[in-house]
């Protein structure tokens, strides 16, 4: 039984997760008890898959290819940083886990045959590190991939995705949120101070603080 | 139905197979009907996977996450490059294949409890691809060993592994050769003449030529 706690944010593209994950950190700022981490990466190896998932350069990259290369990156993230903090009692805080590739390889990518596969591997890499809670900034994707073009700092291989993909990827957090022993949908389309609101309330409430 | 054959080499660190293949390669240089492929790799992302997976820089990857890097870069080449070879009844010649990872990282890497992952898995990513022949080449470690010091052109992090580990990986290989429709166990101990001779009869044998 680890003792530490697992939270981790999901949503869409320019749903403002690092944002409100980078809010926390600064929140949390010299406090050893908490580690933040992100995914696809959060090791220096998951970084170089990272770099080859979301390059646009990328775009042959078969489906198959993509959802085991997250698992490949979500393997050395469990290993090295996620199971090693829980034991030791720490809080993780990520961005981003198991729940993105559901949304993004199962919805998304429309490959709903692969989700009791998905579901195996997804065992075997977690190493029983299951999130305490998911929280869901769910976003319109109309509003979201307008944050994206405004930002102005480069498309990822998803950002660039099909209003079509974006909206499946939405319909599968919805469906799906409830995978986690805990899980909270929060309106993301909302001003960024009424997200940090509900984010800052629900993770005082899942860190008991 | 594919109506292709599809031969694989096999076999430990020195074991010839890249100078088998190359033969062969030459030996068949303009005929069309036949790709020449490698694992990990033989496609754009594949190579990139291949470079992280070989790279003496990697070595604190996880046994995990180097088996997933492995099904990515299969998934990548089975849909790019073996199926459709396959389908259009070309010959498909590997050096390597699904064979590799049984004797690398669940005999090598000593994880036998993988295995049934693996197998599903595999299933998953060869997407009917199953090879008609593997011809194993079977080579004493140190033989192996002493002929990858003598090449002289780096050591991958395969390489670079224990006796033990390479002890490992030929006793995989040994217990499922068998895993094929067909499969040679080939003594590479001996001359090159002598294994190129073996090798060709066997694939002479395969193609009905």
């Amino acid at each position: 039984m680890l003792r530490g706690k697992f939270i981790v944010l999901e949503g869409g593209e320019g749903s403002g997760k690092d944002t409100q994950v980078d809010r926390l950190k600064e929140r949390y700022a010299g406090d050893d008890s908490i580690v933040f981490t992100r995914e696809p990466g959060g090791t220096g190896m998951g970084e170089k898959i990272r770099s080859l998932l979301l390059s646009p350069d990328s775009k042959d990259m078969t489906v198959r290819t993509e959802l085991l290369l997250f698992l490949a990156a979500r393997a050395q993230l469990v290993e090295q940083v996620i199971h090693p903090a829980l034991e030791a009692g720490k809080t993780v805080i990520s961005n981003r886990f198991a729940l993105s590739t559901i949304a993004y390889q199962i919805y998304g990518r429309d490959r709903h045959e692969y989700l009791p596969l998905l579901q195996e591997v997804g065992e075997f890499v977690m190493n029983n590190c299951t999130p305490d809670a998911y929280l869901v900034l769910d976003v319109t994707p109309e509003v979201g991939l307008e944050r994206v073009a405004k930002r102005n700092d480069g498309l990822t291989r998803f950002d660039a995705e099909t209003l079509g993909f974006h909206r499946r990827v939405r319909e599968g957090y919805l469906k799906h949120a409830a995978i986690g022993r805990y899980h909270k949908v929060i309106s993301a389309d909302v001003s960024l101070g009424e997200v940090s609101k509900r984010v800052d309330e629900e993770v005082a409430y899942i860190l008991g603080t």
